[in-house]
């Protein structure tokens, strides 16, 4: 069977396993015997075949509290593929994705989806493989005021939806320097803020230093009308410091835009953005692309194959994942999905009330430890036998 | 099916799932399509049965390299019950836990074991949910000449071993304080040295502060003849921070020895532990308890249910984790059990190289962060809508 057939872990588990079984394997891979499955209206599940996207939901309650009132909110995360050529022009390309995300964000609003981010790079194909400037960089807009966001302040109005929305930054007001940038949109349509990629990967067909750098905006919580949200972008999520620092600024959801293959780091993605929901007492949003995005000229994956003009599927696979540990089934591995939950944030605060990480965490210790350990003289803490 | 009739989730998995799919499943929940175990010696096997303990053991593999020549190690990890009753003198708990484990040790010598770590506070039962004082506390003994650590010394010595022995630790030499500790003895049977939990928790049956506090011994690495290795002790496995520190000061495996229960923790234990060898470019070696422990007195759990005198069964499932995300199956949830795993650790520095994490982690970016944080007036980044 090959990597591209196998279409969805919990669809195999679900079609083999006996139910009760399967409700001790979903307890323990799954954190819930259950998926609680959200019900959608019809017009929700009309529209959704209409516009040809798998849409899946699932619910996450908390217990009742005398003094805050449930704090239930939607969120919503969207995989998708780069259907038309990568040798279209460039405005052709960003308009065709413009339509398509366009499409299920109105599935998203027929959802009652109130927090929706799209996978990384969201209106360009992930061409940062070929590690050729041209005519890739074209992609890059400003983000206040580019179209892409420009088009997301009318929709985020319309829906009255809180709009992530990943793309190649360009600063004009810092000399033309290119990031890999979230913005924040409000329900209202008014542009809150944006957050750039921290961490950034040097490695096999990612070597997105190519095009830009680490950024500089720290680690920035948004505080919009459904909740506090923060955007961990995609490599990110293998540094749990990163992760770390945005519970600290109170996130309540963060977001994980990523784009990321099997062959590299499919083992892992089940395992980043949960333990980083589970040691920082906030939902995550792991968000992948899903298939195959051919470029006009060759280039090498820099693991000794010939080069070539893909490297193959990105497996999908978005999940959300809660601060006690347990997760939503996958998006499947290769069709386009739009991923909902319904969240109560409430269980953000009462899960670190219950573990209290925040209070065993000993920052004062790390902070001192981390001042060490950067200074080019450090003496790793080593103890040998006499 | 009660939580206790579930012997093992991989054992479901591969009664039911057919070969092929199995092999997509096991890609992506284990790492790897195959278990690749370990064929021991009749010896080993039979001694095994002799002693009742299930013996299991897995290969991870390295890249060859030019200026290195491999560093096979085999690392072992011993899940066990409490058989004799927590109304047995002290003394004669003790004996029996030295005997059982001492038996087991002779399995793993015959396993060919190079490294064995025991499970949590492993010459005691875990009686820290009563609250009691007494007679508990008479279980603590000291880290370089107690009772244990004389044992261990002879039979480290005997196996050509090293042992790391988690123990309730008194230190006499501080007014009589009371630690939850691990000794690292030498294969040449000589003490190296001591690390004390440095996360304790205060939550449900697990209030530790009863008894000890916050380590003091920072995060020392321990050079032995088989490679460098740490203790990341139960509860500190829900602190990325402090994982973080062990890779920082070069550990290749970090054992994580634990008594955790199912109600409480049994989704989270797949992820954290697996998530820091990927995260810090270490094996990680998670080791639980299993079986009932019953006391004299019955005592609360803080959740709303009678008073009891046990809280439940350790769910074992130990396991080991590979830098590369890859894992090798859990032992079981109920049984007695050694698991043993061949590691080549020039996967470590492969990994690191591979991904560059320890590049691109950023660490000045969160000392100085981490710094600020722990200001009792710091004002979290948080951006609001104008």
């Amino acid at each position: 069977m090959s990597d591209n057939n196998f279409k969805s872990l919990e669809d195999t588990l679900d079609k083999y396993i006996p139910p009760e079984e399967l409700r001790e394997v979903k307890r323990i891979l799954y954190g819930r015997a259950e998926d609680n499955p959200i019900t959608f209206s019809l017009e929700a599940t009309s529209l959704a075949k209409e516009v040809g996207v798998d849409l899946r939901g699932y619910t996450f309650t908390a217990r009742k509290e005398d003094l805050r009132r449930p704090r239930i909110v939607r969120v919503g995360a969207i995989q998708n593929t780069v259907d038309i050529p990568t040798t279209a022009p460039i405005h052709v390309q960003r308009d065709a994705l413009h339509e398509k995300v366009s499409n299920i964000l109105r599935v998203a609003a027929s959802a009652g989806v109130n927090i929706i981010c799209f996978q990384e790079a969201w209106t360009m194909p992930f061409a940062f493989c070929t590690r050729e400037k041209f005519p890739w960089c074209e992609f890059a807009e400003d983000a206040e005021h580019g179209p892409t966001t420009k088009l997301m302040k009318e929709l985020a109005k319309q829906y009255n939806m809180v709009i992530v929305s990943p793309i190649l930054e360009r600063d004009s007001n810092h000399n033309d320097t290119i990031w890999n940038t979230a913005v924040v949109i409000s329900n209202n349509g008014n542009y809150i803020g944006k957050h750039r990629k921290n961490h950034i990967p040097r490695v096999g067909d990612f070597n997105e230093s190519t095009y830009y750098f680490e950024g500089d905006t720290g680690h920035p919580v948004f505080e919009t009308q459904f909740g506090k949200i923060a955007i961990n972008i995609c490599y990110g999520r293998h540094h749990p410091q990163n992760w770390m620092m945005f519970g600290l600024n109170g996130a309540e959801i963060v977001f994980n835009p990523s784009a990321t293959i099997g062959a590299l780091s499919e083992p892992l993605w089940g395992i980043e953005a949960r333990n980083a929901a589970i040691a920082n007492g906030y939902f995550t949003v792991a968000i992948n692309r899903v298939g195959t995005e051919v470029f006009p000229n060759e280039f090498t994956s820099a693991n000794g194959q010939p080069a070539h003009k893909d490297f193959g599927p990105f497996y999908g696979s978005s999940y959300i994942a809660a601060p006690d540990g347990s997760r939503t089934p996958a998006l499947s591995r290769d069709k386009d999905g739009l991923l909902v939950a319904e969240l109560d944030l409430n269980l953000c605060r009462q899960v670190k009330d219950f573990w209290g990480f925040q209070m065993t965490q000993r920052l004062p210790l790390y902070a001192e430890s981390l001042a060490k350990v950067t200074k080019p003289d450090y003496k790793p803490q080593v103890i040998r036998e006499n």
